[in-house]
């Protein structure tokens, strides 16, 4: 334990100001709830981290044209290099490593994302799918000497990787692959750095022998410009996708081969390999087991883009729940104007989003955690991969959803560009898409589920390392379960509310499996009969199955907390997030018998109400407890010390100043500008 | 009627592409159809109009930076008054005058708006509330030799008009009125124009007599800016609020006075005076009948703005579902790749929104008719202060909702800024917030509602112009309503969805009614209880009796289509927009008890699902009917001739070429950039 200067130390006091008086009603201490979130040496980590990024002028440069940006973005991927909190020892506490893309994240959102391409994805393809000869491009990537992208998605494919055109020929003669675009359709496109920086690049091609034989794609790590003059390698085509929604630090490019040649070491051959004579060699015994250890691999990107949409989503909270508790306007009769958060309607557009704050903080570091430790079980890349392809949507999904209410909560003030409400969201919407759309990937997980229904009707003991479905080996109690409490206290009830997840998760299986074998002896189509079944069925049942994993994850996590004020408030925190996400699906709990009459429904959203309004005293609290340091907040309206009028005072353009082209308007107007 | 020869040349053919196979496919003649929603003078008043903003170089300049976009966006605004389309005769056909802003909304949205600021604000107000002597501001508008703004908001006060604090005190000795800012959060903000542009301005500003007496708001016209040197006058302090989301075109600016002097003659005396000795008079005679036109006046605004908001939906809707029939991606096994758009869930994610577009294109056009024809009848402004109360949010947020999913579904070349899904939901969030925060106006019409009910209790006959409500005078009759029919056919009857429709609202307004007495019971406060009784019952009952109206107004104007296979299409577009709604909520028909058991809920699903699939293959076809001009679109995905990839690669980046700062790439990291 830490005693209680040193904590004070470790998190002093929040700056006085407007806040004050809401941070007087918290029914909790903050710091409690503070150090069971994060413990000390994150929370000392994370302050250094900001502090080197405080300090740097590269990172606190002001962009504001596309090259510039794109320039200030260049220096910082070096930089990164040369700051040590980016090589901080991330071993010893995982917390640690959610950490790293928090603050980035927050700090600069394209330059996480080009740190994860070049840093992440292209070093762990060279690393992972190459050999002893292709560690030296790892190096020199660590050493800024190099810069790599890592290619799969095509103009006319980016879902379908089987579909990819991208060609790679064995010459014999040569000793080496020819890769080739055939056409524009099957030019690589949207890969980070490849618009302007990389100087290599991991791609994903079509893999043909000289006797014209395909053998699928393979991956080949390929130089497309010169180090020193940063121009392309002849027979290469490269270029900037363009100007974008967002992440425009991001120099996202297409590139095409014609008719390029690369050597034999090109192929990155862990796996597999050609000989010298052009035959083609399988080096692994169980591809099964390698399967499932790829469906691993694909599941860590968008592990962490849960954690990234997480740090979106306490920011945005944490600027709209303090400008809720700033911003006054009207008030019962004759009385003083009273805080908007005061309002019923204004609470239950927050209150959701905090909680869901503190739900995805939770699960997004135990899952980054069990993923480090677990992944060697058998089944585990098949459960990850169905939890990632339902959390990463769920999640990206909740953000969009969360960023918008935010916005419009701010209203007026919450639309200038230095709200930082505009720009989260135009960044954020990419996760919906990147590391797999999102309803291509919801397919995935329902795909997983719909398997298990079998062997669920047989009896059949299911048992996954993660224990995000084992709930099924006890089918009965959970078809038996009903709702024959009426009381808010029961109501709200962890135990219960797991209850009704689980019911749920079982009513839609059941259905959507019901559903797709009845589409089966119609089609005779696997395909077509599972896109009959996906709107209402699998989609819903993969965003319950993905949510009671969550709260089943945060409940465990819960019950570790010996303060009894702290614990309190994450009961609230908890059963908010549920019962949010169950009234979404409210239509399923009656027409499937679980809900039957007024009563049900009623419980559901008056307790959905009562704890908007008994959270309210606590809401500027909580959000303190995990809003990210005045500098990764950026916005006038969400600082610490609440003082939304003076910060916005101060950052209005200077008054009085006349447009630099004010004598234009005063001559006649004229055709051309 | 138009000979067919004639409406050949009027609609020309679409130019051929990948969309042909689609528009191969539809059950219904698109020109029959464009012609019941556009009469033939909208179709080439609007094409003239196209063309000449496709054709004059101030309208085509590309646009970068932020100050480069004021400077368009000024010459802008004085080209306007020199286009002849600007000036047509909108007398004669009222679709004329939805058919300019949808024009203008589409070529550049903050045209658009500080052109509503300029030319209907600022003169409006000077025209409505001022008198003879006031007249001539008017005209130096016309002729671009003043700019005018209007000026209510405060930075701490939007929504709450009644505390204002910007002082207006008579001083009797110099025969004028000084006007005074008491503090940084009374300053004016917001108003567009007022950033750089405007020389004059309506100000919302507290009279106060010399006696000391407040005689609450009043709007004066000042002015703020010389017109020669575009200089601010002395003693007025004013700039501008700084980049935002969207609409940068737009100077937004702030405004405080400091003790400045205006003479007698600028307070807009239509209704109350000062006399010269500083005697406050009131003028007319019935102030009940002042305040129900003044709601009236308010709600054009809101009307105009559900205009704005379906042309963006349209533009949406056109992108994302003509992408959707290009792209293909995966297929039935071993079976050619197939259109996305073939896809259960694709087709859910767009037809519902494609739909929409058809209901709000007609109704939009119809209440701006009904606006200009009835406004003269007695209760008029209250029902249509209710209706744009309600109808304003709802088509903003269904806006942003689409925008959303078109963005998502377009997904990863949807992201590119020239996709133009981006720009369109940065501007359109500011829908959600001008002419009155979605949430503080929906109060407004629950309020409207829940006076009604009483009336409704003591069985008095419900009459209002508009017939909004007037359904309510048979109250046994919908109350006794049962879902009694159990077919696909019947559930998607106009008249059982209206049914329905109506059955909703009147248990959302017993419900709301109800808690908001049960409520004044305990509080004894009128402003608490209705605070008490927002989110479920209010905020619905608000959502379904405006849709009900919608769709109302829609079966209405469709039962006058005579084409056999046109009205049959529009049958389906009016019962998917309106199942689509009502699933969202599906609860309150159960817990209400008009859903009991499995049966309903699964028809309503099948019935969504079943529209959808039945209106794919009319999809393109519904889109090309009500497509803006591929000059409008302005979008590489949504032209009409489907040619998506050719586009794309056309409008990329030129390849192979470095950024004018690669050196720097090259020399080691510097602490300054």
């Amino acid at each position: 334990m830490v005693d209680s200067n040193e904590i004070r130390e470790l998190l002093p006091e929040f700056p006085a100001g407007p806040l004050d008086e809401f941070r007087g009603k918290a029914s909790f201490d903050w710091r409690k709830l503070k150090l069971f979130l994060e413990p000390k040496d994150v929370i000392l980590y994370k302050k250094r981290f900001v502090e080197a990024l405080k300090t740097d002028p590269i990172f606190n440069e002001e962009e504001t044209q596309h090259d510039e940006i794109r320039r200030i973005s260049a220096h910082k991927i070096r930089r990164m290099n040369e700051i040590p909190e980016f090589h901080a020892d991330f071993s010893g506490n995982l917390l640690k490593l959610g950490v790293f893309p928090e603050v980035l994240n927050l700090a600069d959102p394209s330059n996480l994302v080009t740190f994860m391409v070049n840093r992440n994805l292209y070093t762990s393809a060279v690393e992972g799918l190459g050999t002893e000869k292709h560690q030296h491009l790892v190096k020199a990537i660590e050493e800024s000497k190099n810069f790599g992208c890592f290619c799969m998605t095509e103009i006319g494919h980016g879902s379908d990787t089987k579909r990819l055109k991208t060609k790679a020929t064995y010459d014999a003669k040569r000793r080496g692959f020819v890769l080739e675009t055939p056409d524009f359709e099957a030019a690589k496109c949207w890969s980070g750095l490849l618009g302007q920086l990389a100087t290599h690049a991991v791609v994903y091609a079509q893999l043909y022998t000289p006797d014209g034989c395909c053998h699928g794609f393979h991956q080949f790590v390929v130089q497309i410009r010169d180090e020193r003059t940063l121009l392309p390698m002849s027979g290469i085509v490269v270029g900037d996708m363009g100007v974008k929604i967002g992440l425009n630090g991001v120099d996202n490019g297409y590139l095409l081969f014609d008719k390029y040649f690369v050597g034999k070491e090109a192929l990155l051959n862990r796996y597999a390999d050609v000989t010298d004579d052009g035959e083609y060699v399988v080096l692994v015994e169980d591809p099964k087991r390698m399967f499932g250890a790829a469906l691993a691999t694909l599941s860590e990107g968008r592990l962490k883009i849960i954690s990234l949409c997480t740090a979106f989503l306490i920011k945005a909270v944490t600027i709209a729940v303090r400008y809720a508790a700033v911003r006054k306007q009207f008030g019962p009769s004759n009385q003083e104007e009273i805080s908007i958060i005061e309002y019923q309607t204004h609470q239950h557009r927050l209150l959701p989003y905090l909680s869901a704050a503190f739900v995805y903080k939770v699960f997004s570091a135990q899952i980054l955690r069990k993923h480090a430790s677990e992944c060697s079980h058998p089944g585990y890349g098949y459960e990850i991969h169905a939890i990632s392809s339902a959390a990463k949507p769920v999640a990206s999904w909740f953000l969009m959803e969360a960023l918008n209410e935010c916005r419009q909560a701010c209203a007026g003030h919450g639309y200038l560009k230095s709200a930082e409400l505009g720009d989260l969201r135009n960044d954020a919407d990419a996760n919906c898409t990147y590391e797999g759309e999102n309803h291509v990937l919801n397919q995935q997980t329902s795909n997983f589920l719909l398997k298990i229904w079998p062997k669920v009707l047989k009896g059949e003991h299911i048992d996954f390392p993660l224990e995000s479905i084992n709930f099924l080996s006890d089918i009965q109690t959970i078809m038996n379960f009903r709702v024959n409490f009426n009381s808010y206290e029961e109501f709200i009830h962890p135990r219960h509310i797991i209850d009704m997840y689980r019911w749920l998760t079982v009513h839609l299986l059941k259905a959507s499996y019901d559903k797709y074998e009845a589409s089966m002896e119609k089609t005779k189509d696997a395909f077509l009969s599972k896109n009959d079944n996906q709107v209402y069925f699998s989609r819903r049942l993969t965003i319950i199955y993905i949510n009671h994993y969550i709260l089943q994850t945060f409940q465990r996590e819960m019950s570790s907390i010996t303060d009894e004020n702290v614990h309190e408030v994450m009961r609230k925190v908890f059963a908010l997030y549920a019962l949010f996400v169950l009234e979404k699906h409210i239509g399923f709990l009656y027409s499937g018998g679980l809900f039957v009459g007024g009563e049900p429904g009623t419980l559901l959203r008056d307790s959905i109400l009562r704890l908007c309004h008994d959270l309210k005293d606590d809401a500027v609290t909580l959000v303190d407890t995990i809003a990210p340091d005045d500098y990764l907040i950026n916005s006038f309206m969400g600082k610490s010390d609440g003082k939304v009028y003076e910060h916005l005072q101060k950052q209005l353009p200077v008054p009085n100043a006349r447009p630099t082209w004010w004598r234009e308007l005063l001559t006649p107007s004229q055709s051309k500008l």
